[in-house]
């Protein structure tokens, strides 16, 4: 019955595969609940719809990139 | 003022429209809170978003489907 | 693997228990997933950590029972 | 580290960007802990999706306009 | 009916006011949804269920002190 | 920015930690997203508050208790 709620930016199929997989193991692992128990969503957002210290994920990489 | 909010796979107009009414119904009558303070939220999550027992629903469908 | 999750104040036991029951009934139902699928959680917060309009929940009853 | 999550009907870029500016900002000033610390996402839900009062979004401003 | 989470440590009861009166007016000014539309709830963590970094709040907290 | 949260019953000191130590280690080693980007937010729930099947932990344990 846990539940795990994972959001990120895109990712690939097999990065979603390996987050239910590894995370639902090492939760099992850690709280002794048996892995069928374990509910896993991944909620993939696009870059201006993610921010940190009060910027988009989207201005951060335009702002990185002119740097560069 | 209550909130509620349901993830799961994809679902019809009907359906959204069916959980958004029923829900709120059941919710406010066992709540005794009016109808008109519930907010529902529906968030639809692709197969390979949503894990149960370390799988994605993606891979369950597919390793059932191979079996039959 | 549905997952319901209710914000709301104080409840009683019955209370949550008439919620699980009644909206994962209705959700499966609707959905045509069957109940054993369904999580739900319910968090119960503090008038003071519950806003609407604006205004805290414990704003809005202390305003009201001054005027009445 | 605070975690401040939005949920709303369909936005534009300008005004994501300006959601997660100005929360981080004032929630910042309010709770005394430095803006870099915050992380902010929006969901942006279609009118289906998203109920009040046991309506969707969508139900509602159809009823609206037929009235109009 | 757009919904604000915050999910914070412990605040006082003048931090949680301010949050839901301030963020909501913001989100509002922005999306210009009326006031009366937004729901905002607060959850508070102790410590030790916040992490960032790998590590939770109650341990940075912790190594900084030891430090100085 | 990825942002992990976790609802389970209630955990130790020391599974809160181990938690959001290797979720952090598990995920940022999948994604390529360095661990200080990393928020995670443990939810403890009374075992009322948490249902499966439409019945609450509480119930499942007490049904459970009774046959044995």
């Amino acid at each position: 019955m846990p539940y795990i709620s994972i959001e990120s930016g895109k990712l690939s199929a097999e990065q979603k595969k390996q987050l239910i997989e590894r995370l639902t193991a090492a939760a099992s692992e850690i709280t002794n609940i048996p892995v069928q128990f374990f509910t896993v969503t991944i909620k993939e957002l696009p870059d201006e719809n993610f921010g940190i210290g009060g910027k988009s994920i989207d201005e951060i990489k335009r702002n990185y990139e002119r740097k560069v």
